[in-house]
């Protein structure tokens, strides 16, 4: 690989970073078609059931394609979905050449779109920015690979790890930034997941607001809701702008109304079967969730080593030793068990500190 | 002021920055004698006693100092000390315009230097980059103006921010990395200073051991030992790298030997009146101390309000809600009550993140 070809998936990285809110459930993908250091073409997946990065950049490069090189960030698929094969696409453009980030894990594809553009005589070669291009579809990943989303939980707390003072007042422990900040965070989120402890006390409505008029799907809102306390009234049922999800236990029949989905799960202590529930995300087409609850819930799935990636925010105040724990019924018994994360990002979001944090 | 002013200023700040482990109690000063964009000398403080950065700029420009212009991070001395006044040698090299990032706010000089230099023809501004100089010397000017040590306390904590397992169990939660940089910050400092519970505890030496082979002078070491329970086989004591401050309720009269300095201040609660203590340390010339204690103290210190700036290491490790909290003794009982600071900087050491708070 040469630096024309980094060059041109760095940008079809890019390209595929704007479909981030839109394609999901589908992964993002980004395509330049280029010859040597000249972009012929541009194209990126928008949305689910419209036209794909490949068949974008394909028609934006015209006759031009024929000889030239094909970058894309995700395996082309060799299936007829809700659109047509993008390697037939590639074919007949006459690509001689395509390098992709990585292979599509999804059984219709999962090497079968390299093979047909192979079999076509064309020369394939894959790996280019692999990490780069996971880690942008790591939602994907998860669901397809695990059967389970990627689990982003979100937290935000004071210097001195409190997420709230004794009474419970916490309103605001981080800035406006902060909280705008988070809005893109969900946007870009299959679904967002709390507890009902949390809706009990806080009725957030868990949607999408964001500063800008950016186009987003609009993530289900998830509640585990073990023993079926969810209030009629709660801004979660009453605010239209996303489909709500409510999970309960197995051992309860609650009637929600006709506005709620809802599934039963096993109980688990004194929550929910955790594995359970996500599973069941992962079934619905849920990529990436993003938890934001209170300390319990988080606490257990941090516990459970369910956690792929903590998103935190930090505020520069102190709230002192009886402020509220950020996390419940973690317990390390000794210094060896204790559970150590890695640091991948660290950024200044308005007077706060945002930390993103992986296993 | 031109940029020639800004980039001969900011050379002299960062000549001053090389003396910051070697003039204390003295300040740091940096010096750059130019003529245009031309550097013709520069020169440092190094340590006190010796000759201050005026004259080692002055020496290393020679008689090219006739007509030139001297930049100097602090208002040059007008008084005999321990060396002769820096105005007068600026005068006699014949320099025509003096540059000073700030005024010297010790009685000794206090103006007199700009006054002497006015008073034989040179023209004198000063002002530029005045914020960075006197953080540069935040110590000094607390000292000298505030009658106390600039307060730096440094805590690490895990994400969660714990500072211990419930059972006290703590090794290590930072890095190698971390506790390296640790010793930069303790060589910098005038003292070291920490509570009899982290003694008795941990027993440690307090003591400066930097991976490089650079000049330092030591910090005092200084315990708060209110019940006059140091023992005499601490590392504290045993140790004699550095000298030690063993500070007691005037209620007692511990026998501390002879490699012990001692003094009494008036108890307040379980503690000592923290007020006085650090009275005390201005009088003996310590710009910046570091606080390395437990949560009792660091809480104590933060709920006075005598904390200046907070050094916190945070590493990406959780150690859950039962673990020992980082502040003791800090109860805001509203959120508007909460303790607001400000991130002055953020850094990663090895794996852990270093935050630079102040207020």
């Amino acid at each position: 690989m040469n630096a024309h070809d980094h060059a041109h998936m760095a940008r079809a990285l890019q390209l595929a970073e704007r479909g981030v809110f839109t394609t999901k459930p589908n992964p993002v993908v980004g395509c330049v078609i280029a010859d040597g250091g000249r972009v012929l073409g541009e194209g990126w997946h928008e949305r689910a059931g419209e036209p794909h990065a490949e068949v974008m950049a394909l028609r934006a490069a015209g006759g031009r394609a024929a000889g030239a090189t094909a970058y894309v960030t995700l395996e082309p698929c060799a299936h007829h979905g809700r659109t047509p094969p993008c390697a037939d696409a590639l074919v007949a453009a006459g690509v001689t050449r395509v390098v992709a980030a990585c292979r599509d894990p999804f059984y219709q594809v999962a090497g079968q779109g390299f093979a047909k553009l192979a079999a076509a005589g064309i020369t394939v070669e894959h790996g280019l920015m692999e990490a780069a291009a996971r880690h942008q579809n790591r939602g994907f990943f998860s669901r397809i690979e695990r059967g389970r989303p990627w689990v982003r939980v979100k937290l935000g707390m004071s210097l001195d790890g409190r997420t709230a003072l004794e009474d419970g007042s916490s309103k605001w422990i981080t800035s406006d930034a902060a909280r705008a900040d988070v809005m893109r965070w969900r946007a870009r989120s299959g679904a967002i997941m709390t507890g009902i402890g949390t809706v009990l006390a806080d009725d957030p409505r868990l949607t999408v607001r964001l500063a800008t008029d950016e186009a987003f799907v609009p993530p289900l809102r998830v509640v585990l809701d073990e023993r079926g306390r969810l209030p009629a009234a709660s801004g979660l049922l009453t605010d239209e702008a996303a489909p709500t999800l409510a999970v309960h236990g197995d051992d309860v029949v609650p009637d929600y109304g006709d506005n709620v989905d809802a599934f039963a799960v096993r109980r688990a202590g004194a929550g929910l079967d955790l594995g359970a529930v996500l599973s069941q995300l992962g079934q619905r087409g849920v990529n990436e969730l993003q938890v934001e609850s209170g300390a319990t819930l988080a606490g257990a799935l941090v516990a459970a080593g369910l956690v792929d990636e903590l998103l935190l925010y930090v505020a520069p105040v102190l709230l002192g030793d009886r402020g509220r724990p950020l996390l419940a019924g973690v317990t390390p018994a000794t210094m060896a068990d204790r559970i150590g994360l890695r640091l991948l990002e660290t950024r200044q979001i308005g007077p706060d500190l945002r930390l993103l944090l992986g296993p």
